[in-house]
Order: structure tokens, then C-alpha cells, then sequence
């Protein structure tokens, strides 16, 4: 007798058009999955066929779907079709022992789409599944170097005034029409430039800055003016001194533009203050109340929206066209006239869409090769469809690294599901551009939430340099840096190079270079993955490597050839001790 | 002792932020659903919060979630948040009897998101489900009064080219520079204006002609100038007539726009045909081989993409800039120019998104009344998030119904299901704008996929004009028209108006202008449905109707008081004869 559990949990199916379940590798390619409760099918077939072909019914060709990944509830299905045609229906056989079901449309039937009436037949292609044109605009991509690069983070205030230094006092500048700039620090564009021998070297290949142009407060997000750069950071003359260094040595800058909201001394909110209703820039701001006041008190809610609530910060009206066509100019004017190559944009989900629309566009006219990264902190999809960013933030790396390495046990099968999960969540070409981090300036620092186990954050950099995604280390993580609250984590960089991780960075760099290409697979390495141990394998066609960390008690895994040992560190006797690492070449028996 | 079957199935667990799982109906105030295995949850609780509150951590709010809607496999809950704030994180709460679990950032977990480390808390509030920013100007919506419009549907060379008459003869007009139209039967747009009378009788608001533009066939989709109307229709003159005519009654008018295509006599093509590689229109077409030929066998497949493989209609380039502006264009002119008052737009989902944002942005700006319509088969949700359309026609009703009443056995709550699933696949103000259809110039009629049987013809226009969603009724349906191939359903309207439904079509559009509002709700009354048998309810907050319809054998059903009985068509002494249909005023005992 079938008790309940014999039958297929249809209740598990997800297919989604349009999405990470079925999207673009090329113009005649196309990735299609679905999801299933976890081992629960005992085979699942695709069907394809030509949305337009001129018979009736349609020809359909059958392939088989692989598990591409599982974790704790699904097994993922994957088929990789390449095809005369680019417009495409299909659907799905799903089998469990004796029963089966096709599915399409989000039904299970026994029945295809066509309909028999008076000998005729009804012709219903477009019942199924559609893909329907593949656009070759329309590829999901990221820049090619971006997916190449590796990125460190610098929050300009707190790292150099001067070659290994930084001066670390507070300054004040008034600008000429006598609003004031202020420094915490001290750091400054010239103290970037000083110290790229030092940032090279370990294998960085871009920069990421945290904001750059004038405004009030040390951190720069209340922004005064779009178009200079901080008097306490320097000029832009010194911003194109660094951007020509930095393209002289092959490496690439991207800036932080925040346009969600303003300084409260920026020229459109002053205006706004001092004409009330009349002022030509009130449809710039929302939910302005009139008069427009600027509270002494920070506890008070302002009358008008803000960043969060601070009072100092008006939220921008990004949905007004004329927002929409300055900013886009801002956007554009950094990479025309300064060359720089890309932006990360602050608070990018609480914007208008059509924003980031025209922002995009004018941006990639200037250079289509220029990165667009938001800050989003959650799943970022509906910002990854092509009209707005290229990549965004990872937090959702830094989650699952925290989870794994940082607090409680280490449960690495746990970690395993979850970089899945990531894995899958958006097409692949787009998850590999990714902006992989640990931390950031927004956040504490990783070797805080290790409580300063230095060998966990070096696990923890294994995973930043060497999974899918871009990486981006946080200056001076690996100067050991730690910090809980934001005084703390934006701390001044240490210029003692004493007892730090460079030459750890630099042999991860290299590795990555050596072996993560745009088409590098990964796969979780589930035999090796237990209790605190996690292991995956980077494959191309004729190289890569396995990595294995361990997070919990010493673990037999066996002899590696020394030959083929790219890095260890706590391995002996095929025994990997708590903490340790191995990174190894994949040899003939792939993926051992 | 727990069976594995007393477990919480969570794999069939379902939210996706942003999406019709989470959505705005106003600016402070979210639809939020969750999908579980039908009846499998014996809680669930929606959790919400400021997520920029300044507190740490921060207060959540904590709603139950009611079931909103059952299929075959799952229950749909929905909680409706109205706070005072429009930033908005929030997480699940899920209970089997004694096994309960959170539900965030599609993980489940006992934890919730903040961290304590050396006594401190850090802020988790960005690990839940976001809603980032409801933006007044990103609240899904469809121009308010296209919700409330009953469509009638016209072909325009089959309808009329006089008061009550189609001359049904074919005739060919040569342009000045000899390219040929063609018509089949003859219909005009004076035609169309002339039978208005006819038309608003029914109770119909608003036309849809499928293409009137200069074009070569009969059906006018190979268009060969987009600013001037077919001569075999008439005149710019004429058309402005109609659009004045109809505007004053009250009445709307729809027009159909091919920018997939157009005819390879089209300017455009013409000059690549002549000039090859050195034609500045190149980059207008897709795939072109030089030099580019038109075939004279139907059977080749040209060297250039077409709509599907017709050689005589070139597919355009969507994505070219120049296209996009040139069409944003014609989107533009004929809503200026000639007041029409929307349009429907054809192969829609072939055409570039780009595309669509120009063409929209274009025709908004000279009325953002206008309403857009795609043709979009399938589930079309990446087409209505406010950048491409507001509504498309809904073939998905269409199948239902058709499965329902046309094909093998009813089976009422297999429709219900399916219906509750197109009822929730997009967000609801989305949904009530949809395009409900029976039939169309592209699929047989339904009445011949019900093989002639008129009575089941009724039942689906008591659904057609019952259901949430903007009716569409195909010219002659209510002359009960019928054809199975192009030619046949595309056949000449039928003006000798015997033994018509026009009576019924105009009860049935005079009940819903009675009751069916833009908040009017609609629910399946479960306890009524079954074998052959469809009830459901639309309710307002003081009035509504109960409409049953049965598609098998008799049912007993009780005695409604003769003074609520809006419609009645076999139904007596308490029971609902086959094919019988029952609509009535919904009670004090709401819904009985």
C-alpha cells in the first residue's frame, strides 16, 4: 500500500519564468530549473521546443534535468538548453516511482496543451511555459572585469594622510560660501594614492571608496556638493592623480554615490528653507511640510521624509524627473572627466526605479564597461534585472560567514545549504559578480564577531577569495582590525605592518587568479562536509582546485600530494586540526 | 507518536518580497501573503516593524494572517499592514501544533536576526524581509477608469461598413507610391461609428479594434505606415469622428499597436533591401544577412527575424534607440492628436524593455489616463511592475473557462482553484485590470469550443462580466458566431439580430455597473461548489450579489427570496438545472 509519503509533494514545486529559473547564457542558450522537495522525484525531464514553429502541434525535444543543488529542503534541477531557436515554450515531466505529472503553466496535468475539436487541432503552444524572445540586450551580465576583480574597501576619513600614515586629527574647512567640511581623521586622496604599492601587493586589483565629495560630517553621506571633492580629502586634481595611477597599474576605482538624500546645506533644501512654498525645488524633497524648518533637536521627527530619521539628511524626491536628469549628470560627469569605473550607490533600494533607469543609462553611454553596484542588503533581484544594478552588496555572504565561523557551533552543512541557496538565487553570469563581503563600514568588523579569533577570520577570507562572487575586504581586516560599535570599526588604519594577514591575502589572490575564471563552476564538496568542515571544488574544463576549512574538531580527510598543495595551513598526516585550511589542485580523479 | 506527516511541510513555505507576495496599496499601506501546503499551518503570524525605528532593538507589531485563498494544493495567507510608517521589515511566524518556526530572508529558524556580543546588541533588523520604501510613485494601480470598463472587441474588417450591414467584398486601395492594401470583407471605421447605438445597448464602455494603420493585409498587422489609417477603412477624419463620438456617450476608444514587426514594404525595410549594408535603417531589423532579399517562397526562412518565420513581416530592432523613439513617437501622436484613449499592444513580450519604458514614459506624459495592454499569454508579471503595462489580455481566464465549460466534464473546483491562482498572481489592483477574454481574433470562438452549445456560451459570459478583471467581449460572441480556424472566427458580423444575446450581454453589464466597484471583493463560495456547480460572491461593504452557475447535473440549492434575484435562467423551486444560473443580491446573512 502508497502511505502519504509515497506521493510526490507537489506543494515543493517552484518554477518561476523569467527568473533565476529560467534565464539567458546566450543568444541561442538558455538555463531553465526548478525546485523540488529535497529527493523526493525519481527523475524530471524538460521539453522544448520552438514557440513559433510553423507545424502543428509543435516538435518537442526532451532532456534529462541534473540535480544542481540541494540544501535543507530542495533538490534544484537544472538543464542548459542550445538551440537553432530563440523563442521558446516548454514544460516539465516530474516522475516519483509510478506516479507522474507534466507541469506547466503552474499546473500538474496528464494532458498537453493542444486541444482535439471536429478532427481539428487547436494549436496550444502557448499554454506552456514561454520564454518568449531572447534578446541579446537582454543577456543577464556584469562587466567582465568587475567579475575578475578583487576589491578593497577604503573609508577615505580613516586610512592615510601619507605613506604608511595617517595623521589622525580632526579638521574643519569652510567652504567659500561658509558651510563647513569636517575630518575625524584626517585620511585624504593623496594618502590612497601613497599607499597603493601596499594595497597592490596583496592582490587587490580595484578600490572601493566610501564616500569622496563635499559635505558636512566625516563619513561624507550628507552630501553639499556633487560635483568637488571634500577640502578635508583633497581635490580633484588629486582624484585624477589617483585614478591615473591606479589605471597605470592595471587596477580600477569605483566611487560611492548617494543620491537617496542630501545634506540639509545642500543648495536645494537651503533654497527650499528660504522660499517655503515658492521655491522651484520643493518637488525635490518628500513629503515636505510647510514652512520647511530645519529642528535644533535631533530627537525631533522632521517636517519632511529623510534618511531613517535623521534630520540632517532630506530624503530626495527621486521620482521627479528633474532629480532624475541632475543626478544621471552626476553619474555621468565622475566617468567621463575623471575616469572612474563604477559607482556603488548608497540606500539604492529606497530609490525610484526609474531613477536608477536614466542613472544606468547615462552612465553606461559614458562607459559601458563602468560597474553599478547598490547598496542592498537583502535579496536584491528585482535591482538585478538589468535596469538597475550590476551587482550589489552581499550581505547575505557576510550572514551565512558569521553564522558558520563566528557564532555558537560551526555548522558547516548548515553554511553549505545556505551558499546554495545564494548560489542559485539569481542567474548565474550576475552571481558572479556579486560583491562578496566579510564587513564593511556600516557593520562590525569580522574578527569582532569572531571574538578576535584571527584563525577564523583567515577561514573566513578562504571563503571571501576563493567562492562565487567578487570579493572585497575591508581596509585594514587585515591589519586585524576590530570594532563593534561605528566608532570603533571605522577606526583609523594600522600603519604597523607587524603581525598582519598580508602575505595570507596575498597567497588567496593568488589563487583566485590562478584558478577563478568568468566560467569557473563551483560545487560544495558534500562527502567532506560535516559538523565543522566545509569543502568545495572550482572546476574549469581543465583545472581548479578544492578548498577544505575547518571550523571544528580535527578531521581525518586523508593524504594530499604535496605536489598538488597549493596552500595549508593546520594539516598533518591527512588530519585537518581545528581552524585549519587546505587548498589543493583538483587532480585526474576530479574533485577527490 | 509523530508521523512524519505531522511535520510542517516547509517546502511548500513561499514569500517573495516585492513581488504579489508583498505589495503596496497605499503609501502606508502593504498586502502581505505567505504560501503553506493547503491546511497544513495551524498558525501564522505576521511580525512587522519600522525598519529604520531608532530604538535597537527595534519594536516589532505582531498581526495574525488569516487564509486569503485555497487552491488544490496550498493555502495563501495575507495580512494587510496600515502603519504609521513606509519603511517596513518583517518575518513569519509558523505553527504546526507544538512545532512552530520563524521565517525570514527565506530561512527558517528559532533565532531571530540581532546578535548579543559582549553584552551588546547588534542590530539584526536588515536579516528580515524588506520593504524598502513604499514610493507613492510606485504603487502598483491601472487608470481608474479602465477597472470599471466593459470592452467590446472589434475586427475591424469584419464588423460593419454601415448602419446594421457589412458590404463583405474585398477590395484593394494602391497608395501613391503603389504599395497595395487589401481588405477581405470591407469593414470601415464610419461602420464601427454607425452601430455604436448597438454597441452601447449591451452596456459596453470602451472599443478595442485590433489595427487600422496603412497596411498591406486584411488584418492590418503588417503595417506599413504608422501615422495614417488603411484606406480601405477610412480616413484620419473618420477616426477622429469615431474617438468624438464615442467620447461623447461616454465611451472609450482602445487601439492595437504592432511594433514587433512590420510589413517588408515598410520604409524602413524597404531602403535595407535597396542600400544593403549602406542603409542608415541597418540597425532598425534583427539578424540581417546582406544582402537582404525577400523571398518569394512562403516556405524560406528569410535572412533577417521576422514574427515568427513570415517573411513579409521583419522583426524590429526593439532595442535600438532610434526605434524606441521613433515608436514612442506614434505611442505619443495618436493619444494627442486623436484623443484615443489607449492602446493594446501586440507580440508584447517580444519586444525590448527599454522599449516599453520609452513608449510608456512618452504616451503617459500626453495622457497618464491612457491605458497600455499587452499581448502577453502567460503569466505576465514581469510586464505589469509599472514599467511596461497596466494591464494585458488575459488568456489565463480564457483556458479556465474554456477547461470548465467546454472541455470533458466540469469541474467547478478545479476552476475555482485555478481561478484563485490567477486572482493572486499579481497584486490586486493589477488583477482588477486585467483583460478578460473568451475569445480574440487569434483563438477559435467559444462557442465552438463548447461545440455549439449556446447555454454554456452564457455561463462564460456570466463569469466574463462577473469576475474580477475588465471584461472583453469578441465582436458577434453575442451573435454566436462561431469558427475554429482564422478564417472562420474572423468571420463577417453578423447584423440580422434574431435570436441574439444582446438582451442577456446587457443584464449581465447592467448587474455588474450595479455592484462591481475598484474595492469590490470577490470570493468562491466553497460550500456551493461542486461537480458541475460555480458560486461565487462579489461583496462591498453595504451590497454584492452571490452568482452560481451550474455546468452539471441539477442541484438543490434552496430558495432564494424572489425580491433579491437579480438573474435567473433555470432555476426553480430551489434547484439549478443544468446549465441553469443564479445571480442574487447577497443577503443580511451575507453570502448564504
Amino acid at each position: 500500500m502508497m502511505t502519504q509519503n509515497d506521493k510526490m509533494e507537489r506543494a515543493a514545486i517552484l518554477h518561476i519564468p523569467l527568473s533565476e529559473y529560467a534565464f539567458a547564457e546566450s543568444e541561442y542558450g538558455l538555463t531553465i530549473r526548478i525546485r523540488a522537495k529535497k529527493r523526493d522525484l525519481t527523475g524530471c525531464e524538460l521539453y522544448y521546443a520552438d514557440r513559433v514553429c510553423k507545424k502543428t502541434p509543435i516538435d518537442f525535444y526532451k532532456i534529462p534535468m541534473e540535480i544542481c543543488a540541494e540544501d535543507a529542503w530542495f533538490s534544484y534541477y537544472e538543464a542548459k538548453i542550445e538551440s537553432p531557436f530563440n523563442r521558446v515554450c516548454y514544460y516539465f515531466r516530474l516522475e516519483k516511482g509510478e506516479e507522474w505529472t507534466y507541469y506547466y503553466a503552474d499546473r500538474f496535468t496528464k494532458k498537453l496543451s493542444d486541444i482535439e475539436l471536429d478532427d481539428q487541432v487547436i494549436d496550444g503552444r502557448s499554454g506552456y511555459y514561454q520564454y518568449p524572445f531572447i534578446l541579446r540586450e537582454e543577456i543577464p551580465d556584469v562587466p567582465a572585469w568587475f567579475k575578475k576583480a578583487v576589491v578593497y574597501n577604503i573609508f577615505p576619513d580613516s586610512f592615510a594622510s601619507g605613506k604608511n600614515r595617517l595623521v589622525a586629527e580632526k579638521k574643519e574647512k569652510r567652504l567659500a560660501d561658509g558651510r563647513i567640511c569636517r575630518s575625524r581623521l584626517g585620511g585624504t586622496i593623496k594618502g590612497i594614492r601613497e599607499n597603493l604599492d601596499y594595497i597592490q601587493k596583496m592582490g587587490f586589483t580595484c578600490l572601493y571608496l566610501n564616500p569622496i565629495f563635499t559635505a558636512g560630517e566625516y563619513h561624507k553621506y550628507d552630501v553639499l556638493d556633487y560635483y568637488h571633492i571634500d577640502p578635508c580629502m583633497g581635490t580633484e586634481e588629486e582624484l585624477k592623480e589617483l585614478v591615473e595611477e591606479l589605471h597605470a597599474r592595471g587596477m580600477k576605482l569605483v566611487i560611492d554615490g548617494v543620491f537617496n538624500h542630501c545634506s540639509w546645506e545642500f543648495f536645494a533644501f537651503q533654497d527650499v528653507v528660504e522660499k517655503g512654498e515658492k521655491s522651484r525645488y520643493c518637488k525635490w524633497f518628500y513629503e515636505l511640510e510647510f514652512p520647511v524648518r530645519r529642528p535644533e533637536d535631533p530627537d525631533e521627527i522632521p517636517g519632511y521624509a529623510c534618511f531613517a530619521y535623521e534630520r540632517k539628511m532630506p530624503k530626495l524626491n527621486t521620482a521627479e524627473r528633474e532629480v532624475q536628469m541632475y543626478f544621471a549628470d552626476v553619474g555621468a560627469y565622475w566617468i567621463r572627466e575623471y575616469h572612474v569605473d563604477g559607482w556603488r550607490l548608497d540606500v539604492a533600494n529606497e530609490i525610484d526605479r526609474n531613477f536608477w533607469r536614466r542613472f544606468r543609462e547615462a552612465v553606461k553611454k559614458e562607459n559601458p564597461e563602468a560597474v553599478l553596484i547598490g547598496e542592498v542588503w537583502e535579496n536584491a533581484k528585482t535591482w538585478l534585472r538589468g535596469d538597475a544594478f550590476d551587482s550589489v552588496m552581499n550581505y547575505e555572504f557576510q550572514r551565512i560567514c558569521a553564522e558558520y565561523l563566528a557564532e555558537g557551533e560551526a555548522d558547516a552543512r548548515q553554511a553549505a545549504w545556505q551558499f546554495e541557496q545564494m548560489r542559485l538565487r539569481y542567474p548565474t553570469n550576475i552571481v558572479n559578480g556579486q560583491l562578496n563581503l566579510l564587513d564593511s563600514h556600516d557593520v562590525p568588523r569580522f574578527l569582532s564577531l569572531c571574538g578576535g579569533d584571527v584563525a577564523r577570520l583567515k577561514l573566513a577570507c578562504v571563503l571571501l577569495m576563493l567562492m562565487p562572487g567578487v570579493p572585497s575586504l575591508f581596509y585594514g581586516d587585515e591589519q586585524k582590525i576590530m570594532g563593534i560599535t561605528e566608532t570603533e570599526y571605522r577606526r583609523a588604519m594600522v600603519w604597523e605592518d607587524k603581525d598582519s594577514l598580508c602575505a595570507f591575502i596575498r597567497e588567496l589572490t593568488e589563487i583566485r587568479k590562478a584558478y577563478v575564471g568568468e566560467k569557473t563552476a563551483y560545487r560544495p564538496k558534500w562527502d567532506w562536509i560535516k559538523d565543522g568542515m566545509f569543502a568545495f571544488l572550482r572546476e574549469n574544463a581543465d583545472s581548479g582546485f578544492t578548498a577544505v576549512l575547518n571550523a571544528g574538531q580535527p578531521e581525518e580527510i586523508g593524504k594530499i600530494p604535496e605536489t598538488e598543495i597549493l596552500f595549508s595551513d593546520g594539516y598533518e598526516h591527512g588530519i585537518l586540526k581545528e581552524n585549519g585550511c587546505l587548498i589543493f589542485q583538483n587532480g585526474t580523479e576530479q574533485g577527490r
